[in-house]
């Protein structure tokens, strides 16, 4: 397989505020690491080498940290620049991905493959020629990240993944974290008391007794 | 490529209630026949011929229609034990399917191929020998599927594809619909005044002006 290295936006601080009506701080920290653990493994099982652009001072096994002090873009499109080798831009809060989703991206034969998140974001972005792009993230980045593709005249494929889809956010998308999950963060959210809870139809979450979603 | 027949369900009256807050019965009516037809036109691409089990008089071109007066599993195990072939079992509220998706499905090497529906449902299901499978739909039908397979030391198949995994059941949904759809029902959603709405960070749906989602 090609050289690829792995690009991985982290913010450390605060993270994951949108579960902050289920999680504590300290909760919603130790859950992102978890689900942080999970795409670096995933990484790894597919020998990736990967860097985490963090926000702060950060350690993780398996990953070098470069600590970055300006915006997503600005750290994303100075990783693209600086980079001699295609990139795979990745999230943290993908703890459904594995190697062989990873896989089925870095394959691609086109210039660019993008995995939507849900909801218009972007979860993964390879670059063959991270030179030429510049990426821009936030709100509906799934349609800029298929322009500027096409303004270059990079060719495109959308991979068509729910494991690389689900990003986790909001306590809706704890389901999808405990229907398929294989890894830290799915351990984590057990140990913690989350249970999927399917007796009415519908599969919702509970913690404990106390149904969440 | 083998023999395959197609099954999907429907429910013609009143269907998509969970929309109800959004579109009146009629509404509905038209919209829940705009992603029927998108998965027949998915199906015929694929060449794969469909009955709609359906538990009222229903006509659509391009498939045959079968009025079941019973329950959505009954109907279906007795499709099953009836059919010769392998029968792929496909809801009809998954408007983001397509030929290629289809494929993935079908060309399965295992037994038994199954894509979850967000929330722990099945969307759809690929039985080599339907003879010997009975189905269990409702709630957490992917993890009952699964359960049924092994205790028949059936191989299983879980395809991972967001395309296929989306059913619309909730406002939320059409999101997917409106970012991903090319096919009647988003046509459907845009004429009758549904657009996205990108302004704020996340991606929502408006009708009109009004925001719904």
């Amino acid at each position: 397989m090609m050289e690829i290295c792995a690009a991985l936006p982290f913010r450390p601080e605060n993270p994951k505020t949108r579960l902050s009506g289920i999680l504590t701080e300290a909760e919603r920290t130790a859950f992102a690491d978890a689900m942080l653990h999970d795409v670096v493994s995933a990484l790894r099982d597919a020998e990736i080498p990967v860097t985490i652009l963090s926000t702060a001072e950060y350690a993780c096994e398996g990953a070098s940290v470069a600590v970055r002090n300006e915006g997503l873009n600005e750290a994303l499109n100075r990783f693209l620049s600086d980079s001699g080798k295609p990139v795979l831009i990745i999230m943290s809060d993908l703890p459904l991905v594995t190697r062989e989703t990873i896989l089925r991206v870095v394959s691609t034969e086109k210039d660019i493959a993008v995995v939507p998140g849900t909801g218009g974001g972007t979860n993964i972005l390879f670059i063959r020629n991270p030179k030429a792009y510049r990426v821009q993230y936030y709100g509906y980045s799934f349609k800029r990240h298929l322009e500027i593709a096409e303004q270059l005249n990079m060719t495109v494929d959308v991979i068509d993944s729910l494991r690389m889809s689900t990003d986790v956010d909001e306590p809706e998308d704890l389901v999808e974290l405990l229907i398929h999950g294989n890894g830290s963060a799915k351990q984590w959210l057990e140990e913690n008391g989350f249970s999927l809870c399917a007796e009415n139809g519908r599969v919702s979450v509970k913690r404990g007794e106390t149904r969440i979603v």
